[in-house]
C-alpha cells in the first residue's frame, strides 16, 4: 500500500468522489485519469476517481487532493496521512456499456447503476453515457419500472400507518398553476392522507416549494414530516431536502447541459417519489397546448399511457388528467403573488382568480373519487362543499401552523414595491399570453429569489380588452431589475391582443 | 458587468475552460452549473463554463476561481481583477442533440463540433454526449468524411513539396509488432517519403514512439519534423506533442472510461493524422485473429471496406491489410527488446526475429508498389534488397542521427538486470500465445515506464517444445515488479503447450 499525505482541495465535485494525484505519482503507480482507487484512513474506506494534477502547485508529489465530498465521506483534513490501493471500476459500467450497445438491462444491472448513482461512484463522464444510453436506446416499461423501483429503494422513504394515501403530481410548464396548495387542504381536510413534496423553481419564477415558502418552512427532516402529516393528514414540504429517491436529483444535473428530456427517466422520477412517500392513488396533471411542455396531444396521449403503464406496475392507481395548458392560470406569477392567490381561493375572498380555483376543485374532485370518499360524478361537488365550508382554509392554517408559520392572512403578504403597468396598445380580445414569455419576465423581474416580485395578470385569453386598459403589472425590487424586465418584455412576443 | 476578483485554483481541468464563483454571487446573477460566462481581463475576452462553489473557502463571494486552461488562456494571475458577462451556450450543443436525437449532420454543425471541441469550449458532460450520439448512430460516410476533414483543418498540418508521401497505420492489439521502425527505413532509402507518426502506449507495455525513443529523440515541434523529412525521407515521432487533428485527443479522453470504440470516430482519428501530415498513399494493417483487437474476419473485413470508403472520399490512396493477429509478432515485448529486435533486423543479424522481419518486407513491398517503386508483385523483393544490402541500416542511423541520436547498435541496449524463465512443464506444441496476457506481464513488469523491461519470446505458435525448456523470460528492474509479474502470470493463461 502507498501512503500519501492529504491536501484539502477546498473544492466540491456536487456529486462524484474525486481525488487528484500528481502526474509524477501516477506514473510510477501507473494510475490514469478516472481510474479508481480506494482511500483508507483509520479503518474507512472510501472508493474515488483519480484525477492527475500537472503541477505541484496543485498537489505535489507523495499528495493526494481530496474534494470536500471525499473529506466529508472519510472525515479527514489536511495534512493527515492516507493509504491508497488500486481498486476495480464500478460494476455498472459494463451495464451501462450495455445499454448503450442497445441492449435490456436486467433488474441486478439496473439496480447497481442506481447504487452507484446514489453513492457518487460515477464520474460525470459515466453517468452522461447511462443518460444517453437511456435516451438513445429508451428504456421499456420493465426497465423503467425496475429504475423507478431501484430509485426508491436507495433514498429514504416515508412510512405511514394509513390507507388510502394520495398524491398528486404536475408535469409544468405552465406559469402559476399552484394548484397543489389548494388541493393538500381540501384533500386532508375530508379527511385524507396527502404527505405532499414538491420542487422550487429550477427554470420558472416559482416552484410550489418557493410558493409554500412564504407562508410557512418547507425544510425539514423526513421525522418532522411524518409527525406534520399524521397530525394534520397533510403537508406542503420542499422534497429537495429530503433524500427521496435522490439517484433521480443527480441525474437530472448532466441532463441539464443538453435539455435532455429521457422519457423514461422522467417517468421513473416522478414516479419514484410518489412511491418514496408511500403514495397509493394518485393524480398526474399533463397540461397540453401552445406554449406549454406539451403542445402535441398525440404526445401528451402516449405519456399518459406511460404514465398509467409504469404506474400500473408499481401498484399505484392513478388517473392521469390532460389539461389545458395554453396560457398562465391565475393572476399572480412569482412565490408572493401566487402564494396571495391561494389564500384568496381558500379564503373564498373574491379576488380569488376563478381559473386556477376551478382546476383546483375538478382536480380535488377526480382524488375524492378514486380515493372512494364519494360516487363517481360528485367529487367535484364535495370538493366545492369543503372550500366554501372554510374547511379547506382551517386545514391550511393547521398545516402552516404545523410547518412553522410565517404568515396566514394575505393582506400581510408584501409584494414588490416597484411596479409598472402593460397596457393594451389598442382595443381589442386578448389572443395569446405566452407561459414562457410571462415566466421568462417574471424571473428576470427577480422570482423567485425576489419572492414579491413577478407579474399580476388582469386577463385571460378571450377576455376583451380596451386601449389603455392594464394587461398586467410587473412587480419587482429595484429600479435595475424593472430596466431588464422591460428589455425583456420588448424582445418577447408575451401577450398578443387582437 | 460584474467584477470580480481572481483566485487561482491551482488546478487544471485536463481540457474544458472552467471557472468557479460562489453559490451566493451565482444566485445573485441567476447563474447555474455549467452556464456559460464571458471572462474578460484587459481586452482579452474567454468564455467559460460555470462550476458553482458552496463554501467560501473554495472560492470567497466577489471572487472567482479560474482553473489553469483560463489562466493561461487570459494570461492572467491570483489577486488580479477580471469581468464577467453571461454568455450564450455553444452552438455545437444544438447539434451534439440533433445527433442524438438520431439525425445527419450537416458540414457546418461536424466543423462548429470540432472546432469547439478543439477550443476546450465543451464541458466534459458535453462532449460525452457527442461521443454517445455517434456511438448511438453511427455516422454515415458522408459524416465521418466530413468529421476527418474537420479534425485536420483544426490542427496542425506538415506541409511537404513531396509526391507521393507515403504512410502506415496498424489499428494495434499485438504485442511486439514493431514494423513502423522497420518499414520507414526501407522506404525512405527507396527514395519515397514517409513522414511517420507514431502513439505512445496508452494500455500496452510500448508503443512505437516508446520503442523509438529508446533510440532517439521522439518528441519535437513539427518545423524539426519538416527538416528531418525533408533531409531524410523519414522519420518516427511521436504524434501526441504535434498537435496533428487535436480534437481526436479529447474524445478519446472521455471515451477511455466506457472504453467505448466508436468506429466512426476511430476511422476519423486514424485518417485525420495521416491527412495532417499530407499523405498521398497509405497502407493500413489489421490484425486479426483470437486475441487481437478483432478476432471476428467479418468484423475485420467491415472495417476494411470502411478504411477504403473514407479514404477514396478524402482523396486518398489505400490499401487495407488484414493480418494474422493471433500471437505476438517479433520476440521482444517492451521497448528495449522491441528497439533490440527492430535493429538486429535491420543489421541483417540472424537474432533479428523472422516472423517480424517478413510481416515488415511484406508491408514494404505493397507500399513500394503502390508508390509506383517497381512493377506489381515485385515489391518484396525489393524491400529485402533494401534491408540485405544494408540501406535500410544506414537510413535508420541517418534517421536516428537527425532525431537525437541515443542509441545505434543494438548491444548497447540495457535489458531489465532481474530476470525470470519461465519454462515449459512439459514436452508438447506451443498452442496458444495471448497477446493480452504476455502484454499485461510485460506491463506489470515495468514496461513502458521502464524501458528495459518486458518478456523475451523463445517460441512461437505451433513450434516444438521439451519439457523444461524455456517459453519466455520476464525482465524487470526490481524484484518488486517481479513478485507482481509472476502473480500476474499465475492468474493469466498466458501460452498453453499441448
Amino acid at each position: 500500500m502507498i501512503t500519501l499525505k492529504v491536501k484539502d482541495m477546498d473544492i466540491a465535485s456536487g456529486g462524484p468522489l474525486v481525488a487528484i494525484i500528481n502526474e509524477k505519482d501516477a506514473e510510477k503507480m501507473d494510475f490514469h485519469h478516472l481510474d479508481r482507487i480506494k482511500v483508507i484512513y483509520q479503518g474507512k474506506i472510501e472508493t474515488v476517481v483519480i484525477d492527475i494534477g500537472k503541477s505541484e502547485k496543485a498537489v505535489p508529489i507523495g499528495g493526494i487532493g481530496l474534494y470536500e465530498e471525499v473529506l466529508d465521506s472519510l472525515n479527514v483534513v489536511d495534512g493527515e496521512t492516507i493509504e491508497i490501493m488500486p481498486a476495480r471500476k464500478p460494476l455498472s459500467l459494463d451495464f451501462i456499456k450495455k445499454k448503450l450497445d442497445g441492449f435490456k438491462l436486467s433488474k441486478n444491472e439496473i439496480d447497481q447503476i442506481v447504487w452507484d448513482i446514489v453513492h457518487n461512484k460515477l464520474s460525470a463522464i459515466e453517468l452522461t453515457y447511462f443518460v444517453a444510453a437511456c435516451y438513445s436506446h429508451k428504456l421499456d416499461s420493465r426497465e423503467t419500472t425496475l429504475l423507478t423501483k431501484a430509485m426508491v429503494a436507495h433514498g429514504e422513504k416515508l412510512k405511514l400507518n394509513r390507507y388510502p394515501i394520495l398524491d398528486k403530481h404536475c408535469i409544468g410548464g405552465v406559469a402559476g398553476n399552484r394548484t397543489t396548495m389548494v388541493i393538500v387542504p381540501i384533500i386532508a381536510a375530508a379527511g385524507l392522507t396527502i404527505p405532499k413534496t414538491s420542487s422550487r423553481s429550477i427554470t420558472s419564477p416559482a416552484g410550489t416549494g418557493d410558493t409554500m415558502e412564504v407562508l410557512a418552512d418547507v425544510t425539514m427532516p423526513i421525522e418532522r414530516m411524518k409527525k406534520i402529516v399524521e397530525k394534520t393528514n397533510g403537508c406542503i414540504i420542499w422534497g429537495g431536502s429530503l433524500n427521496l429517491a435522490p439517484a433521480d436529483d443527480k441525474i437530472i444535473k448532466v441532463e441539464k447541459p443538453l435539455a435532455i428530456d429521457a422519457e423514461s427517466q422522467l417517468l421513473a422520477s416522478v414516479i419514484a417519489k410518489k412511491a418514496s412517500v408511500s403514495a397509493t392513488h394518485l393524480v398526474i396533471d399533463i397540461p397540453c397546448g401552445n406554449g406549454a411542455k406539451l403542445s402535441n396531444k398525440k404526445r401528451a396521449l402516449q405519456l399518459k399511457k406511460d404514465f398509467e403503464d409504469i404506474t400500473k406496475r408499481m401498484g399505484i392507481k392513478t388517473k392521469v388528467l390532460i389539461t389545458d395548458g395554453k396560457q398562465p392560470i391565475g393572476n399572480g406569477i412569482g412565490p408572493c403573488l401566487e402564494a396571495r392567490d391561494v389564500l384568496w381561493i381558500l379564503k373564498n375572498d373574491r379576488r380569488g382568480p376563478a381559473d386556477l380555483r376551478k382546476k383546483c376543485l375538478m382536480i380535488a374532485g377526480v382524488m375524492l373519487e378514486m380515493a372512494g370518499k364519494c360516487a363517481k360524478g360528485k367529487g367535484k361537488e364535495i370538493a366545492k362543499e369543503i372550500l366554501k365550508s372554510g374547511k379547506a382554509y382551517n386545514k391550511m392554517v393547521e398545516i402552516i401552523k404545523a410547518q412553522g408559520e410565517k404568515i396566514i392572512n394575505p393582506e400581510d403578504i408584501k409584494i414588490g414595491k416597484i411596479t409598472y403597468d402593460v397596457v393594451a396598445k389598442k382595443k381589442g380580445v386578448v389572443k395569446k399570453i405566452s407561459n414562457r414569455s410571462i415566466s421568462k419576465i417574471a424571473r428576470v423581474a427577480g422570482a423567485p429569489e425576489n419572492q414579491g416580485a413577478g407579474i399580476y395578470l388582469y386577463k385571460h385569453i378571450g377576455d376583451k380588452i380596451k386601449k389603455g386598459e392594464k394587461l398586467f403589472t410587473i412587480y419587482c425590487y429595484s429600479k435595475h431589475k424593472l430596466d431588464f424586465a422591460k428589455y425583456a418584455l420588448e424582445k418577447l412576443d408575451g401577450v398578443v391582443v387582437k
